[in-house]
C-alpha cells in the first residue's frame, strides 16, 4: 500500500542557514508523524538538511536527483531515484508528494511551487518573504497555505490529509 | 545553423482576450524579425494567438507539446514535438528559447518563468500584473524585463540579443 | 546512507504465465536478500507480480510510474514516483537500478534493457528466448548476463554487486 | 498546418563509415523529398551526416538534443530543442517522427527503435544486421520494415506515409 510522501522543496547551495534549520526540523517532525519525506535528495542547502532532520526522527527518505549518478547524493538518502533530467525532474517531485512544503525560494524552488499548484497540489509556504505569499495565493488561494515554524507545517499538513482522504 | 528562436509562453484554456491579443502582435512581429517562434504548440490561449499570428507573419513556428500525439495540435504549428510529458516539457521550451517571453499569467506559465530565470535565460513581462511583476524581478532583476506592448518586447528582445552575441 | 535496489523490467498486459512466476519469485528473493525492489509500479504483468513477490518476502518496494496519478498503481507498492512521462520513464528506472533484471520480453522492455546497457547498467535476462538472448549480447557481452530461473538471477545478481563493490 | 518529419538514429561516436554514408545519401534524399528531417542533433556519426546531406538537399532539420546547451551541436541543424534528459529524450524523437529509420545499431540506436515500437510507430532497419533483423521483426512484424540502401528506404516511406493518410 503506497505510504503518504511529504515533499519538501526548498533552495540548494544559496539556502539560508533559517532556511535549513526550519528544513532540519520540518524533516524531523515528517518522520516521527510516520510519513515518507522526498526531496530533490542532493546533499546541500534544504534537501540536506530536511533528509538529516528525517533520519535523526527515524523516518525513510526519498531523493529524486537532477542527475545521472550519485556524486551530490546526500548520505541522508534511502531511496535515490536517478532522472539526468534536470529541473524537468521538479515536476516529478511534485505529483510523488502528497502535500508539497516550500521552505525559502529560488528560482528552482518557485517552479517547484508553481508546478504543484498546476498538478492540483496543496503548497505550504515555509519561512517565506512576502513577495511569494502575494504571488502563490494570487496563483491559488485555494491551494495555498503559510506557516511559519515546522510545527505549524505539520498542523497544517494534518489537516490537508485528512480533508483530502474523506 | 541554429536558427534564433523566441519562446512565447502563457496560459491556455485561461487566457484572456487582452493575453491572446498581445499574444498574436508578438507572433506576427516575432516572425517579421526573422526569428522561429516556439510555443507549447496546443490549439488554444497564448500559444495558438501566437502561432497563428507568426504564420500570418510569415514565420516559422515550432510547437512542444505536452501530449504524445497531435488532437489539441494547433494548425499555426508547422514544426511539432511531442514529448508526452505534461509539463514537465515545461524545461525544454524554456532550453531551445534564447528569450522567453511571458503573456499573462498561470501556474503553468509561472513554472516556465521561474524555470527559464533557473536555467539563465532573460524573461520578457507582458501584459503582466504588479504580483507577477515583483515576484520575478525578486527573483531576478538581472535576468527579468518588463514590456507593457508587443513592439516594446521586441525591442527588448533586439538589445538583449545583441548583448548576447557580443 | 542509499539502499542497493534491483530493478525488474518486463511486459504488463502481455506478460505470460511463465513470466509472471518467475517474477513473483524473483521479487521474493531480492526481498529476502535485503534489497529494495524497483519496478514500473503498476498493477499487471511482470511489475505487479515481482511486487507482490517482494511484499511477500518482507521487502520495500518502488514503482516507478508513467503515469501522473495512481489509477494503475499497484496495491504491492510502497514508494510510488508518478513521472506523467510515459515511455521516457523507463530511463529513470534503469538509472536507479544497480542490477537490471529482464522478465520476458516486448517493445517496452526493450527499450530499458537498451536504455541499461546505454548507461553502462549490467543487465540479466531471465525467461528470454533466443532473438533477445543473441541481440543483447551482441550489443555488449561484458554487460549482458543469462539465467533460466529466480535463483540463478539472483546469484548473477550477488556477484555482479561484489564486482562493481570492490 | 504540421509538416511530415522523418527520424533517422543511429550510432554517434560508433558509426562506421558505411553508416554515415547511408545517412547522408537518406537525409539528401528526405530534403529532396520535401519532409523534415529529425535528429538527435549532435556533431557526430549518423545524426551529423544525415543532417548534412539534408542540408545539401535544401532541406530544414530539426535536432533533439540530450544536452541543456550547444556545445555538441551539429552546424547542420536549423531548428535545435535542447532537452537536459538524456537517453530519455529517445522517446521525444520517436514521438516527433512520422516514421523512424535506423541506420546501423548501438545500445541508444536499439533504444529508439524499441520505443518506436512501443508508441505504435514504422521503423526502416538500414544498414543492419541479422541480430537486429531477427530481433525487431520479432517484437513487430507488422511495423518492422528492411532497406539495403537510402533510395529503398524513401520508397518504403512513400508507402508507409501513404497507408497512413488513407
Amino acid at each position: 500500500m503506497r505510504k503518504t510522501m511529504i515533499g519538501v522543496m526548498g533552495p540548494g547551495g544559496t539556502a539560508t542557514p533559517a532556511d535549513r534549520d526550519v528544513a532540519w526540523n520540518l524533516g524531523y517532525l515528517v518522520a516521527q508523524a510516520g510519513w515518507v519525506l522526498l526531496t530533490g535528495g542532493r546533499d546541500e542547502g534544504v534537501m540536506q538538511a530536511a533528509s538529516q532532520g528525517a533520519k535523526s526522527g527515524g523516518g525513510l527518505t526519498v531523493g529524486i536527483l537532477p542527475d545521472a549518478v550519485g556524486q551530490h547524493l546526500s548520505t541522508a538518502i534511502d531511496i535515490a531515484i536517478f532522472t539526468d533530467m534536470g529541473s524537468a525532474r521538479n515536476n516529478i517531485n511534485v505529483l510523488s508528494s502528497d502535500v508539497v512544503v516550500i521552505c525559502g525560494m529560488g528560482a528552482g524552488t518557485a517552479s517547484e511551487a508553481a508546478l504543484a499548484i498546476k498538478a492540483g497540489k496543496p503548497i505550504v509556504l515555509l519561512n517565506s518573504d512576502t513577495n511569494s505569499q502575494n504571488f502563490f495565493t494570487h496563483l491559488s488561494q485555494k491551494q495555498t497555505f503559510i506557516a511559519d515554524q515546522a510545527e505549524a507545517a505539520i498542523a497544517l499538513i494534518r489537516t490537508i490529509l485528512e480533508t483530502v482522504s474523506k
